[in-house]
C-alpha cells in the first residue's frame, strides 16, 4: 500500500526517528561556515525530543542571500552535481546545491508523494511545467521517471502539442500550474474536445497557491481528480507535502523534514490548528541541510489523524505569505481567512475590501462585502440577517469582530492588475 | 585517462563486440510488431562480422512515421519511463520511448563524450539549450550530472541571467548552440565583460550543423575550446559521436553503435573517405533497438587513426542533408562540398551559385562566384589565375570539373529569407 516502510511509522516512531536525524543534522551542518558559527556554543545533547529543536536558531531568507552563494555548503564543491537559484538579474539571489545523493532522496521523496495520490507505475505523465532553475521541472520529472511513470517532459506552453500529446500517448496524470489549468480546460474544448473523453484521471497542482474553489472547479472542467502539492527550493522543491488520497490536506513528510507552525512577530509556536507562519528543517540533505527555515507560506496543522493511516501531520493549503499579516487588536489576522469565509457564503459577490482604523485608541476592522443582486432585496431585515451572519462567521475564524457593511455589486473600485483588498487607514491618522 | 574501459578496445575487440551485439539486436528487435515482420526470415546467423550488418533491411523515418506510436517497441509500454518525441502539431510525428537501462545507458554515454572533451568531475556545466521535448536539454543535463558536475539547467535564453550565473558559479564548461554562441559573445562585451575574464575554458556546441570557420569564430571570440558532438533522437539524442581533445572529427561510439556511409541513391557503402549518408544501428538500446537507421545526414568516416589512441571511428562534422544531393554526369555532389572549397579562399566573398544545365545530353555545372572588391582588378591574368585555381580545387572535390564565372561583389541575387544557393535548369529544357 505505501511506497516507503517510513510512511507507515507510528508517532513515537517518527519522533525517535526525528530526534536522532535532527542530531546529525546539526553536527553536519557545522561543517557549512555559515552555522559553524550560527551553532556556536550549542550542545546536541540538548536533543532529545523533536520539540527540543526550539532550541536551534531560525535560519531565513536574508541568511541565505547573505551567505550566496557557498556559506551554507558542508562538502567541498566538486562533490556537487546540480544547483537551483531564484530567478533575477538584480537584487540578491539564492542557491541551492545538491549532492548525487541528495537529487536520490529528492526523486525518492517526490515519486513516493506521487504514489500517495495514486499515481502508478503504469500511469503516463506529461510534465505541463517549465524546466531550467525552476524546481517544479526537473523535480517531478525525476520523480516520474523514479517512480517508473512513462514520462513525457512536454514543458510549459503550446497548447494544441499538449493536447496532441495526451492524446496520442493516453496521458493519465498532468503536472499542471493551477491557473494555467483553467485555461487549458477551455482550450481544449475550443479544440473541439470533451474533457470527459480525454484519457487523464489525475492533475497535479502546485507550485501557486490556490482556494479549494480554484481545485474543485478544475476538477469539474476537467473531468479530473486534482491534489495539491507543496515544496519550495530551499527544501528541494516539489516533494516536501503532499495529499493523498483523501485529499485533505497534505502530508508532510515527517522522516525528512521537522516542519513547525509559529507566530511570524514572536517565533513562538501557535496552538494546534492555528494558522502561522511554516517553518522547516531539512532531516535527509546532505550537501546543504538547512534548520528551521522561515518559509514566510501560511498555513497550518491539520488537527486529528487522516484515514489513510499515516502519521505523517497534514498542513493546510496555503493561506498567504507572512508579509500579509494584519494584527487587530494584538490578534493575528489573515486577509486569506477573510476570503475564505466571504467565498463559502452562496450570497456573496466577486468583491470585498478590508479597512483597518482607529477609534479612540481601539483598533477597527471593517469589511466592505458585495452582495449579488438576487440577495440585494429591499427587506432590511432579510439583509440585517445576512449581515450578523457574516459577522458571526468571520469572528469565529479571525476571533475579532469585525464591522460588516453590505454593498451592492460592483460599488466596490476594482484597480488595475492586482486586487486591493486591505486598506489600513491606522497610520494615517 | 579513458572514462570507460570501452574506450581503449582495440579495432579486433570492438569487431568481435559489435559482432555479437548486432545478434543480440536483432533478436531483441524481433519481439516489436514493426521488426517481427520486417525481419521475417532473416536468420542471425548470417552474421559473423559488423560487415554482415548490409543483409539487414533499412529503417527510414518513414517507418518510425507509419509504426508510430508503439511499432517499434520490445517491451511492454510500462516498462518506459522517459519518451521525446519530435515537434509540431500536425503532420506525422515520431516517438523515441526509453526504458530505465537506457536512460542510464545514455547518461554513460554522454558523460563519456564530456570526459573525451576533457571535461571533469571537479568542471562546472551550464546547459544553455532548451529543456523538454528536445533530447539536448535533458540529455546534455543528464550526462553531466552522471560525471559528477556542478550542473545549472540555465535553459535557453536570459542572455544577462546567463552571464550572471556564469560569472557567479565559476562555469567552466558551457553546452551551447553554435548560432547562439555567436549572438551570446557579442552581448557578453555589449555588457561590459571581456571573454579573456570569463571563467570558461570548453563550449559543447552541437544540434546545428556548422562550418569549421563557425568554430574557429566562437573559439576566438568567446576566448574557449569548442567541441562538435553529433547525435538525434533516434540514437537516444546527443552521446552518439563526440570530438576528442584531437579535435579531429567526432568518434563515434562504436560498442554503442554501428555507423555505415552509404550512396543515398544506390544504398551501397562509399569507398573510405567519401561523403554520403549516414546510418546507424543501435547495439546498446533495450526497449527501442532501431536498425540501419537512414539519418538523411551527410557525413565521411576520416581515414587513418586518432593521435588520441582510441580506435572508434571517427567521423567529419555534417555537410548537409541527403535530400540536397546533386547527381552531375553521375557523380554525386554536394553543395556543402562547394561551399567548403570555396568559403577557405580569401579573394571569395559571401555569395555564390549553382546552376545546372544540360548541353546536348550532358549535364553541366557552373558556379558564379563573388570576388571581393580588392581583388576584382583590371588585371585579366590574375582573374584567370584565380578561376582556373577555384575550378582546379573544385574538381580535386566534387570530381566534375564546373565552369567557374568570377563575379562582381553583391551581384548575385539575394533571396529574402534562406538562400537560394542551387538553381536546376535541366528539367525546364
Amino acid at each position: 500500500m505505501f511506497y516507503h516502510p517510513e510512511e507507515s511509522l507510528q508517532r513515537s516512531e517518527l519522533d525517535q526517528l526525528q530526534t536522532e536525524r535532527l542530531k546529525a543534522v546539526v553536527e553536519n551542518a557545522r561543517k557549512s561556515p555559515f552555522y559553524a558559527e550560527r551553532l556556536k556554543g550549542f550542545d546536541t545533547r540538548e536533543i532529545s525530543t523533536p520539540a527540543d529543536i526550539v532550541k536551534l536558531p531560525f535560519t531565513t531568507k536574508d541568511d541565505l542571500r547573505s551567505q550566496y552563494p557557498y556559506g551554507l555548503l558542508t562538502r567541498p564543491l566538486d562533490e556537487f552535481v546540480r544547483l537551483h537559484a531564484s530567478s533575477g538579474t538584480t537584487g540578491s539571489p539564492t542557491a541551492i546545491f545538491y549532492t548525487q545523493k541528495d537529487i536520490d532522496t529528492w526523486a525518492d521523496l517526490m515519486a513516493r508523494s506521487m504514489h500517495t495520490a495514486g499515481i502508478r507505475k503504469s500511469d503516463v505523465l506529461q510534465n505541463m511545467s517549465g524546466y531550467g532553475l525552476f524546481t517544479g521541472g526537473l523535480g517531478i520529472h525525476n520523480g516520474s521517471e523514479r517512480l517508473g511513470c512513462l514520462t513525457i517532459p512536454a514543458g510549459a506552453g503550446n497548447t494544441r502539442r499538449q493536447i496532441k500529446l495526451i492524446r496520442d500517448f493516453n496521458v493519465t496524470v498532468l503536472h499542471i500550474i493551477p491557473s494555467f489549468a483553467l485555461y487549458f480546460a477551455q482550450k481544449v474544448r475550443e479544440e473541439g474536445f470533451d474533457p470527459k473523453d480525454m484519457p487523464w484521471r489525475i492533475a497535479l497542482i502546485g507550485a501557486e497557491p490556490h482556494t479549494e474553489e480554484t481545485r474543485q472547479r478544475i476538477e469539474e472542467l476537467m473531468h479530473i481528480k486534482a491534489y495539491n502539492s507543496y515544496g519550495l527550493s530551499e527544501m528541494n522543491g516539489p516533494g516536501v507535502a503532499f495529499e493523498c488520497t483523501e485529499q485533505s490536506g497534505m502530508h508532510v513528510w515527517e522522516d525528512a523534514y521537522i516542519p513547525e507552525i509559529i507566530d511570524p512577530v514572536t517565533g513562538e509556536h501557535v496552538a494546534e490548528g492555528e494558522i502561522g507562519e511554516l517553518v522547516m528543517t531539512t532531516l535527509r540533505r546532505d550537501g546543504m541541510p538547512i534548520i528551521r527555515y522561515r518559509t514566510r507560506d501560511l498555513t497550518r496543522f491539520i488537527p486529528g489523524e487522516c484515514a489513510c493511516g499515516r502519521k505523517h501531520r497534514r498542513i493546510d493549503r496555503i493561506a498567504g505569505r507572512a508579509d500579509d499579516m494584519l494584527i487587530v487588536k494584538g490578534v493575528n489576522i489573515y486577509p486569506m481567512q477573510i476570503e475564505q469565509v466571504l467565498m463559502s457564503m452562496p450570497e456573496v459577490g466577486q468583491n470585498y475590501l478590508i479597512e483597518l482604523f482607529h477609534e479612540g485608541f481601539m483598533d477597527q476592522i471593517r469589511i466592505k462585502v458585495e452582495i449579488k443582486d438576487q440577495f440585494f432585496v429591499e427587506d432590511m431585515r432579510a439583509l440585517q440577517n445576512l449581515q450578523k451572519s457574516i459577522a458571526s462567521r468571520l469572528c469565529s475564524e479571525i476571533l475579532v469582530t469585525p464591522r460588516v457593511e453590505l454593498v451592492m455589486h460592483d460599488s466596490i473600485p476594482k484597480a488595475e492588475g492586482k486586487a486591493v483588498r486591505v486598506v489600513d487607514l491606522r497610520d494615517k491618522e
